[in-house]
């Protein structure tokens, strides 16, 4: 903790708690900061970051306000969207791909700077905390990082205000009290968990949810769209081309509007404890049922299998924060290779909460009428073919049973 | 085919298409048939199949008509969802399943009245003789199968109506015509296939479904209800206990008053062709998510995560055929380990087609509020050990990238 | 098998079984008949195929014999080497491996010579029928494959050779009797089975083995060798730059005189029965073990476990005859993806049989003596790390064991 | 570290590090020790070490000196055997398997004796602390553990010793100076690692070696033994019954005589460093290569394949420490149901390094010589078959191919 740092590369996002780091930094180890804000499509306003970085005496020039959102989506959310990625069933990993971006980002910025450490806000019961140093590591073995809540001793709120006021750190009245839950946000999600959550039990209250209508509040009537697919990520809405941000922004409007994409779930933190969240990925849910029904069209059997296969050890990866490690990015190679083709438009119906696959086409479409049809056929399948199959598959089983009886 | 037959046991429905069978193997082979009706929830009178087996020369002992749902959902079901499986990450699997059982049935009956073969009214196009027979030959590898919709040259549907009138085989006015679509159904799920459905373009008419209401015509509040398992098996609805077979009839009735379970997929065939099908499978949806729900709390990490990966393997077995061959006894022998502590209960909101997990508690609950807690957590968890985990962890990626520098 | 067929490409080695079906294709389908004679190393005359085929009618132009060895080892042998690939644990797949490339050229020569159809000599029984026809298959899906072991009634030796002679097919002498086995030879390995093979409790016979000395006959002095390696792929032998053909050729000589890569194994065909082969892979043997040796010290611990985990799925699939698969392609691009920095040299003794890594070294080594020592590391590795590290691994198991009392 | 310990039992070797641990825990601790002495087959004499732990204070009833090796062979390296575990293709285990035993023991004594903790001399950099603390902590989560080698300032060779004369501790001649390797020996193996071994280029030299002869310096002749199994349990050696134990050392005997099972490799840590080791494993070899040998005729297909993918994470799970967890438990259940008839003899030929499965039978025997042969097969296999086998394996391959045209 108390290693000789030059100057430090923060992820700052303005707020109360990165702004108690940023001095506790100062104090600690009389080091240089450098501020780092990311738009990732939180929905907060930046700019104020910078003005409070100014006033505890950050340097304008090593003020970073970055706008990632369409880097994220393009190059991070769309690859691992590409393997129908959803930890433990469901999750979509909203909050730990979005850690490997910010670090990658601090990592650049410490170069740009000369600085030789990083440092976080995340705690030291999470996962964000291995997901942002496994990633400053792997990108530079050098780097030292910071990670202020393992290390202080400001262990209550109570604390913590204190000593913000103490150092004159404006602190707001509405972060005066204990807030009733935790979040994160970033375009493709928002995750709540903590205080009000941590019953397992007890219902999510309603007050949590930001991103999505209640679905009881949702439009009486559905609403059907399409999204295009071009090469495993989507490219339009509508018909209408959009870039990736853009075109997951335009889906989180519409899960919004039909109550879509909330999640309760009990999840396995890599830290070894179980832990409650609520989450909400409105576009995020609806482009990951219309990219499994483009697959359903494009992809052979074989690699359809396979994905779903290598599926689980994929989000594993992600969620324990091994994004830039080999293993993943050589299921990533495998991933990419399957998607050269799938191609094509897929139609959804959204109706209070439900985003459901009710058409798609493509150019590609490995879909034979020809083969499957209870119709005459014209010979595409001949009938007699099945009962070798058959009997070849059973020939195993056949011969097991034969020695058991 | 034209093996020498004595007797065979037939999977006989009653309709026209198996009456058909039936007479066909008297034709062909001059042999004995034995009819086996089975009662697996689909919902249809089978007492009508006895008078027309009789009609058609049947001895009285030879009809078979068993009622197999509690054994369906207690040996086939649940063992199946104790896997949380879903082919292709979405179907239940609610026809592979019941397959092995009829055939299980069909071979014991075959040993009961020294019958040599076993039929079946499945065609060779689909998956589902596959099924029947790999599971025939698994459980008696001697027995002979005859399939003749892969033998017959009834190919149209007005050659086989006009076989059955040279037959006498009466032929009801509402089957003259074709059917819009193909269905199978059980306590389960009701599947449709085929005509309307064949356009993966084209929505799924409303007329298809007949399982669940329209979730647009669904009631207008929300319905929640809990449900109580016991090593990782339902054992009880609202409190009350109820047997398998119960318990899953009254979540469909509960599924089919919310809308839920309605499913349109394009799924990959074991027989090497792309199919469209559509699946309603009310209860059952509730219950493999209160299943995940319940396993969320009282499940291992290090076993929950090798259950998904194993899943789609498992999942692949089945839909594939392959209920009775060592491998999937295997897959099941580790699920079945996992799930010794798998109690509790579950509580769930039913709502216009979504079923979602709210609440759960177990008495063998490994979530701890204790370690999860932002607040004190009266030293249970030592942030410090964080910084070790996430050193050693990244001490590989440290080493690859000082290499790759 | 009465298919029209207007001009097919036959795999014909110039023996007299090939030439049995080269004449019985032009007496049954009345067609021209295109030869394919592939040098893959087998170590025999191919000439001697050109005048028979002309002996036999076939136009001089539709005789092709190509030298496919570097083809062969380049893009086949040495890419299934990147994985590790082993089917069964131990059988390193020289057939398998020979079959696609040879439908490769099979489908190509159909098409220079306008054929529809190709024929190859493998038996209803074997896995080379699936091999050579789902490579055809997948790569012209409009090709025609005709097997005649299959469809022609010459069940028996002696049904073969008077058929021959009535035939005007010249019979050599040795081949009037029974060969005592079945063999298949490339520049990977030499195999054998059948006839004294048949029985797996005996012993091969001495005289079964042609590519390796008996290591109780092999030198009675190790020898010492270093294989290069560059991007997971051996270049040079002792320091000598070798093409990848002419590496694995001398592997050969080296692996013969050693008595090396002999393999006696009961193995299970795709097709569904278990057989009992005998291998010989000098070089293969080799070449494997130093291919893991030189991944023992280049390749992260992430990236080796996973290939371990995807190898028996990868290997099964060559066996199975799926190399043109888009699921072989997506391993084969993560194996890929794997070996950017598998370079190095590795150092072996070959003794008697054994062929034993005995050293290994690499510019990219990422084996750390300064982290593993046992002396002073200077700060390198902080012991204490690992007591978190542990908690934190422990956590989960703590929290069950706690449940469980 | 100082934690207020009660009573610690102490895994005691009798040799100078455990002994400097032993006093240094009463110094430290200022508590009661207990020491634990476990015959796994090390082959070195054990009571010693009572008159050591007497000397140095420990109450007789608090010296426990127990012979496990039955219970090591039997509940430890048979379950894993059945599994052919092999990490990273081909360590076999040998000190991974032994240290969850070691830890059962330690456990079970501290209830006995009332300890409140234990402690082993497992150094901070290797995986053994990882095993111990994984196994102690999952069987009681209220243990505590005391690594010294962690914890105090002994960081040389040098400052142990001083440190051992200050407290009377006898320190032997031969281990006043460095020992020129680090070994760790039981029944299944020996391991060797560290100092002379440090280079991975250099060639292990020849004084390392203890369990075998050089493969150069065995007998001339080879020697055939047969091995029996039950249930996938090696049960008698060249047909006499043994216990596990019994066995295991006679193929330890018969391995060291031909030279058998000695392993240059560098593997990668589960606390992420590489590390180079020697192991010798003589009857461990033999007996893993008779175990496939008797699986490759009585193990169905699918059985073996699943067996063989699970594997990879079977061995990694055991050598990073969780034989304990419930993923290794899911995994042994389905392994052990694989084993139900793998009962049969194999007959190995052992010969200067090499210890080949040369002939295997079964009274469970899948292999039908009847299916395989080249011979008539009486109809057991009707070629004919194979058409439609290939066809509908190749059905999905033609239509990727035709779409990819």
């Amino acid at each position: 903790m108390t290693d000789s740092i030059k100057r430090v590369v923060l992820a700052y996002s303005g707020g109360l708690d990165t702004s108690v780091i940023l001095k506790w930094l100062q104090v600690t180890y009389g080091c240089e900061v450098v501020t780092f804000t990311a738009d990732l499509g939180q929905g907060e306003e930046l700019e104020p970051a910078r003005a409070k970085a100014e006033l505890m005496g950050i340097k304008p020039e090593h003020i970073y306000i970055d706008d990632l959102k369409e880097e994220f989506v393009r190059d991070f959310v769309f690859p691992m969207m590409r393997a129908n990625a959803r930890y433990e069933g469901d999750y979509l990993l909203g909050t730990s791909i979005a850690r490997p971006l910010i670090s990658k980002r601090l990592v650049e910025i410490a170069k740009e700077t000369g600085a030789d450490a990083v440092a976080h806000g995340a705690t030291g019961k999470g996962n964000d905390q291995v997901r942002f140093e496994l990633s400053a590591y792997a990108l530079n073995p050098d780097i030292k990082v910071i990670a202020p809540w393992r290390d202080w001793d400001l262990t209550s709120r109570t604390a913590l205000i204190a000593w913000a006021e103490k150092h004159q750190i404006p602190v707001p009245k509405d972060k005066r009290g204990e807030s009733p839950f935790s979040t994160d946000a970033n375009l493709l999600h928002t995750s709540s968990e903590g205080k009000v959550l941590e019953d397992p039990w007890e219902e999510t209250p309603d007050y949590v949810y930001s991103r999505t209508v209640n679905p009881e509040d949702a439009p009486d009537a559905p609403e059907y769209i399409t999204i295009d697919f071009e090469h495993g990520d989507g490219v339009a809405l509508n018909g209408q081309a959009m870039s990736p941000a853009t075109l997951l922004a335009a889906l989180n409007d519409l899960g919004r509007k039909h109550g879509i994409g909330r999640l309760d779930l009990v999840e396995n933190r890599f830290v070894g404890m179980k832990s409650r969240g609520m989450y909400e990925t409105p576009g995020g849910e609806i482009y990951a049922r219309a990219h499994r029904g483009i697959e359903s069209i494009t992809l052979d059997r074989g690699a359809a299998h396979l994905k779903d296969e290598l599926m689980p050890k994929y989000a594993e990866l992600i969620y324990n924060g091994f994004w830039f490690a080999p293993e993943r990015e050589m299921l990533q190679a495998a991933i990419d290779h399957s998607q050269q083709k799938v191609t094509g438009t897929v139609r959804l119906k959204l109706y209070k909460g439900n985003a459901s696959v009710v058409g798609r086409k493509s150019p590609h479409s490995l879909y034979s009428e020809r083969h499957v049809t209870f119709e005459d056929d014209a010979g595409a399948y001949d009938q007699k073919d099945a009962a070798g199959f058959i009997k070849l598959n059973a020939l195993r089983l056949k011969l097991l049973a034969r020695q058991s009886k």
